[in-house]
């Protein structure tokens, strides 16, 4: 959690398009954010990493990198330090990496490979503080924080009914767990918010310390 | 999760006036319900009890009879048959059992003792299966889910903010997982939902089960 008013002087850019990390954002952390989504292709190619959590961790890395370029200059540059925070999501079943289902078949096939078992779902988190002087040295994060997912077994008649609500196509895995998908998860294991897209508490923990180590900084030049 | 259309010939009835518990079951299980919160006294002597999760059940329990009660007279026989949901959620702290707390002095108490430990959090759900015919025989089931839920450091800052939001004053345990107390927790182990006041795994599976035994008897009685 974010001490009261630890943000009040950072312009907060959330780089992605997600309704659902803006809500999460502004609802649930109570934070004003501009949202600039990122234009980054998001198309690593997943052999060049290690496993799930390093692919993920590097979308997000470039994601905020790429926005963080575009607000440190031009109409984007507003003299106020600025937090650019990214975030990439996927679910990881048995080593193979789930990201959006191309189709409705496609998300079909995913549904049924995760019914009655469980899986993981990774979200990495990236941060760039750009400082409010230009040229002052930019800070940042990147995290990917794990939650483990158990669903029940879906029949082939609930797995229908859900596609036909259109919710899984926009999202990882086929499911959204803060939707009509709540249902199919008998448990979790780690931060439910991670498997929404934003791990909440890891990353209130994470600008802590970001902003923490650049406070202590200025505190040593003064 | 329920199969498609289960539902149709009931007329469902959730004992509860929690708006939490209403979205969940409107826009999480796509279920038309109507609301008839319980007026069931809440005023059990916890020392009656074994435990936390047995105090819980039979609160939950009661509701539901009480609500039942009502359905099967009157203006509300409706001809249909009637599946009564109540719930209650309590949080058990080293055996000691939160509810919702008396005023913010209560609150920052309660906060205090879940801050950067674990926690359970118990919800009873109770069915209450009316059939149409008067005189017929009622079904009932109760059961109790049980999430551990892990808190992060909370300082007093942090908590006098969000005891300022208004969010714990009508909340177990004196916070909202689903709003602004999200970034509190660093993990959960169970079902989320279970947290916010209505585990909807579980429920439909113990409803998949009322309503399955009643129609096996009824296939034998053919």
């Amino acid at each position: 959690m974010l001490p009261p008013g630890a943000l009040t002087a950072f312009r907060i850019v959330l780089a992605s398009a997600s309704p659902r990390r803006v809500e999460l954002m502004r609802e649930n952390l109570g934070l004003e954010i501009d949202v600039r989504p990122s234009q980054f292709a998001e198309d690593l190619p997943k052999s060049d990493f290690a496993d799930a959590a390093a692919y993920c961790r590097e979308t997000a890395r470039q994601k905020a990198t790429e926005v963080a370029a575009r607000c440190c200059g031009g109409d984007e540059a507003c003299g106020r330090a600025q937090l650019v925070i990214a975030a990439d999501t996927v679910v990881s079943l048995a080593g193979r990496v789930l990201e959006k289902p191309r189709d409705e078949s496609h998300a079909a096939e995913m549904l049924r490979s995760l019914s009655g078992g469980e899986h993981e779902v990774i979200t990495a988190i990236a941060l760039v503080l750009v400082p409010a002087e230009r040229g002052a040295p930019v800070r940042e994060a990147c995290v990917a924080e794990v939650t483990r997912v158990r669903f029940g077994d879906l029949s082939d008649s609930v797995i229908d009914a859900y596609i036909k609500t259109g919710e899984p196509m926009d999202k990882a895995g086929a499911y959204g767990i803060q939707g009509r998908a709540g249902a199919f998860v008998t448990s979790i294991d780690g931060c439910f918010f991670n498997v929404v897209g934003l791990p909440l508490s890891r990353l209130c923990a994470e600008i802590v310390l970001l902003l923490g180590i650049q406070q202590a900084r200025e505190g040593g030049q003064q």
